[in-house]
């Protein structure tokens, strides 16, 4: 159990990390929200508080009071045990409360909750609670920074977030090398070392794991610069049914954020428009992609439970939790055993187990000791907002 | 022909109108786009500039540099002849410009085009598109303020424009006058009389006006609700098809803006949410909510002509041009031997003369002065998030 | 007033042709709706059957009985007034009753309605619904014709209706004169010379035309051919703005219909699939086409009245009534004074004169003697399923 | 491998079943497609048929002609590799070729392949070929019976198919028992005993299995009546993100093909519309259904690795292939090694292992012999139209 005092370190440290992220953005860069998808920076600010306000403070301390009663409403994300909530197609038409206001909604619930912190003794639920409000924080900075690229993307002046924003790091362009694996029964699930772990990371159970290869790294723009000039976005036969009318219906030819300009392939960044870099992975593409190129290039992707058996294995593997998100064949659904939490809280991962990809890893748009082994992301096969890439198995 | 000296006073004036009306706002407020039919205040702010900016000052000023060339895309409403155009519905995706660079852009403008008009002695060509880009940008200053109301109302928060917000007068309850006129044949369009009017005024044109009766006064919200009352919006026996359609598509029961509180019937002004005032004209209604409410009273729309002719011939009406848009039964046609002038500008109305009604009058938004007994305010029988009101006729 | 037994015999030969427009297709063919706007055959069967029964017979004869009651709601296309409705688009769903079973329900229909007419003395109200009946049949004997031709060109095997299916008739390709007329005040509407109008031809009202010339024949589908190798479609310029959106969102480059095959222009047609005839009219055009190719060519369109008067003053035209309806620049309103009958016939014009535009004259599938002078007929401006082409005015 | 003789008998024997189906039905009746998921009879009885032409006959007899190459593209379900394909959702615009038409079509194909294999005796390859066009059948079988409902189920007439069309059958109400199974390491998909399995229930692998309980018969409908009347549908807790909003934006409340009559509870059948019976299966309802169905009384759904074991432990379980067929909690996901054969016939399953449910068992509308203990059938989660009901396990 975490000290108090790391508790208040950790909630500081947590909060102040969010709002450096939007530290460099104007109050126009946090009111816009892109698409359905996509949130307004501004609504991340206020939602990621709401959630220490609802789940923390309301029910622990009587004497607190709201700044405005109908924030309740506007920044419930999806908690229908909570109550009504805001259309979250519609989070951009809320020019009001402004940034300003929302730094202020940030700053009441921090005074009332470390104000609380340092006069009560935390048990250990409310110690629970706290920690699922940093890793629930710490998702939404990977959000905004995912969020607002693709705001960003939309606007023909190609703006910069920053010089040295998050970006996959380039990777020496060595072979790839197939690691061999014997698989056999196998634990699957959070082991308990660390101080935090995801519902949707238990129960810990067994797994059967046939023996498998896994490739060392991860698909390069390079490689799939030879799929598309092979002609992939053009074969039926490669594709899922459905990654087939995906392709057709919205006429995609390249991963999210490419663009053919007159001086060669770039790639739209947090840094602006980039040359494409043919060692950096490739980044953005749908699951429907990232099975295609397996299918092109005579491999598949991997189960969730190969991916997490070869890092426990200690197999060598690089780019793991650094570098862009890793897409599996896995439909994420509930480990045997599952029950999520009792109350509106438990409403954050279970429902949402249905006609989703798990991918494992974590990218550099991650917060760092955010991720884990047996950490479980998922998105549905056609999205490809996130820094999203492909490992490849046999 | 307007002295230079007037040109650039009226000049002066008209850009200052319309910051002031973005004065109240933060930065946020002029962000959003509530909806395709309407754009973000900044993107006016910035339109406007860009109509002097492609029309007066760069086919003139052969030394005019533009401050980004971006710009000529970003701000195109929908001048083809102009060339490529930022997609419509996507005014609010795009954060940059600033807010601030906007006004830059705006001062940028200003300074080339008052430079240049106080070294140069404009010639009737040049003053003619001066005076079109005065009324191009009263009539956004219009905008702004209905795109803005559009905007808050969605706001769970009821927010206020302005404590004096624009809204229709109160008018004294006295029983509607119906004033009879004879007709004839009567002279239809612009006289002449001012410095300007749209092309769609033109050309000034013989039409025959049958013998008819017009209200002196608007219909008021009191007179409207006793047409809710009586089961207006359920009697399909009122309504124009496409109207019924409309009404159960979008289970339309009151005009735009009203709600139903526990403490009785409110509207959401530019001044916040009001109690809804029985005397005051009803605004805010589509076509069809006109002609249906028209029908239940026995009466009908008038023509655009009897709307003309009336106030030609001096007849004693109330509520012309300060109170809410009046809508006519006339479908928004060109006038026999209409020809938009040569070039993108005429695309400004012409092309428009389609599957549109026409409104005559003016709105407690339109800047004084703005409108005319000739003037053609023209929108879909659907819309009805402007100043929209009821003149009826028998 | 018509003679009982001229009624009876209208009846019989107004009920033979709808049947024999029927009679060379198969129950497959009857039973399909290609589209929400087309109905199938076996509907329009019906659905003639149901008016004379909702409107004729079900009010005047007590004795009758209905052969199902479940017919009252399949068969009523759009009058509130008679209660509920099949849904439209939903037509198609209806394989039962069968075919058989509905030329059950014609017979038994016909069986009640001229038992009960040999018997009784109609009086002018009934003659008058009789006489509507009629009318509204041979609307839909057209219709027929127009729905059947959209489906068959749905199928890749290009089926063939008739060997001598009804088509525009070739012109001699002389070239167009342009006719005179002084205008002036003119009496426009139904005169009273024949035994039938539709309401929307009334009242008889004068209206003022400005001097026009007139084309005395169609533009042909040579001439049109040249619009389209000028680059028509690509020219923004010629298109009213939503036109220019149809044409970009539907990719329009050619009137309904035409194909380009390899052996040649083609053009669908209720005998196949035929090569394009260059002196015939143009057909199958929406208003939009029609206007851009008038303003390609320097022209525009009749007003209706324009039309009206021309064929009232004896001018000359050619192809008035029996090659393909002719767009006018007019917008489908009620004339001055227009009120709709009482009760749910009422709804057959009057609540449709909103968004669409008049046609005048006929079309190779209009029965013969159907249209007059006076004759209004009206589409959205968008719609090209019916003979549609394009007369000029200037 | 089968001998000569009985491949010939059992291709004539698949065959007349298909006619059998469609006997009791008329032209229009095969004419129709009720929504895009489901397609005319008619198309059925052509498919069927284009399968065996195209990928028994045409690659191996080299004197077949076809009796129309346009056909080749009509009855292309979804085989990119064979090449166009008539869009999906207008299967149910082709009245031509007509049924009869169709039937001559069949008689082409089936006298040719009889005729070929009473000539040749065909080699293994032939057969698998022959095995899955009779399998294939086979599903369309069922697939007629389910889309014919659904045709009918629209119909205001509420029609009959035949009096003793194919329903679930009533099972006596006895309380359900819970069997208790012990798992372990299983062996999982088609154990080679029988001529012939899909490639999706292959390779035959090892799974892991936990020890789990399974109820020994169905859900019926009065248990389904008590979650529905303790307000299953509106208790958001019960449903997965995804099925509350199908919930909420269909207004879903009750299984599909349930009416509330003033009589009492009834369900559309193939029978016509029937009171409901309480002992019955439930049957029609969703994945989404199924799944808060079991939530709301404290169970789950089978994995269908616990279905497999449990049928191959010889279980005691009732109603396993001629009721419902069982929604499990497994996606669709290809086994271990899975691969599709080579060329057009492997796009049969593997490029649909995509966001769908495995459903095990049969129905009452499954051929006889056709489904067994590998069986995967597959659907998304939102489809009711087929026989789809629910199993329990805990």
């Amino acid at each position: 159990m975490m000290k108090p005092e790391d508790l208040i370190a950790r909630y500081r440290r947590t909060r102040q990390a969010t709002e450096a992220i939007a530290a460099p953005l104007s109050a126009e860069d946090c009111q816009v929200q892109s698409m359905p998808d996509a949130s307004p920076i501004k609504w991340h600010l206020a939602h990621t508080t709401w959630f220490f306000e609802t789940f923390v403070i309301s029910p622990h301390l009587a004497s607190y009071r709201s700044l405005n009663d109908t924030f309740k409403i506007l920044f419930n994300s999806y908690y229908n045990g909570i109550g009504e909530k805001h259309p979250r197609a519609q989070r951009g038409m809320l020019s009001r409360p402004s940034l300003e206001e929302i730094y202020r909604y940030r700053a009441h619930v921090d005074q009332a909750l470390l104000g609380w912190l340092e006069a009560h003794q935390p048990d250990s639920s409310i110690t629970a609670l706290l920690l699922l409000g940093f890793n629930h924080e710490e998702q939404h900075q990977e959000l905004m920074l995912t969020d607002l690229k693709h705001m960003l993307s939309m606007n023909p002046l190609d703006p910069i977030y920053r010089a040295d924003g998050p970006h996959p790091a380039d990777a020496a362009l060595a072979e790839t090398r197939w690691l061999s694996f014997d698989g056999g029964l196998t634990d699957i699930g959070y082991d308990g070392r660390g101080d935090f772990a995801f519902d949707n990371e238990l129960p810990r159970h067994q797994a059967l794991v046939h023996p498998y290869r896994l490739a060392d790294r991860l698909v390069t723009n390079g490689e799939y610069l030879a799929f598309i000039n092979d002609g992939g976005y053009g074969n039926h036969a490669l594709w899922l049914s459905d990654g087939w009318d995906w392709v057709c219906q919205n006429s995609v030819s390249a991963p999210l954020y490419w663009r053919s300009l007159d001086t060669g392939c770039h790639s739209f960044t947090l840094e602006g428009m980039r040359p494409l870099s043919l060692s950096s992975p490739v980044c953005h593409v749908s699951l429907y992609e990232a099975d295609a190129f397996a299918r092109w290039c005579g491999a598949r992707l991997p189960t969730e439970f190969e991916w997490e058996h070869a890092i426990r294995s200690g197999g060598q593997l690089d780019q793991v939790q650094d570098s862009v998100w890793q897409w599996t064949s896995s439909a994420y659904l509930p480990y045997p055993g599952f029950a999520p939490a009792a109350g509106a809280v438990g409403e954050y991962n279970g429902k949402f187990m249905n006609q989703q990809y798990v991918l494992r890893g974590g990218s550099c748009a991650t917060p760092r000791g955010h991720s884990r082994a047996s950490y479980r992301n998922f998105f549905q096969p056609d999205k490809r907002w996130q820094f999203t890439g492909i490992r490849l198995a046999k």
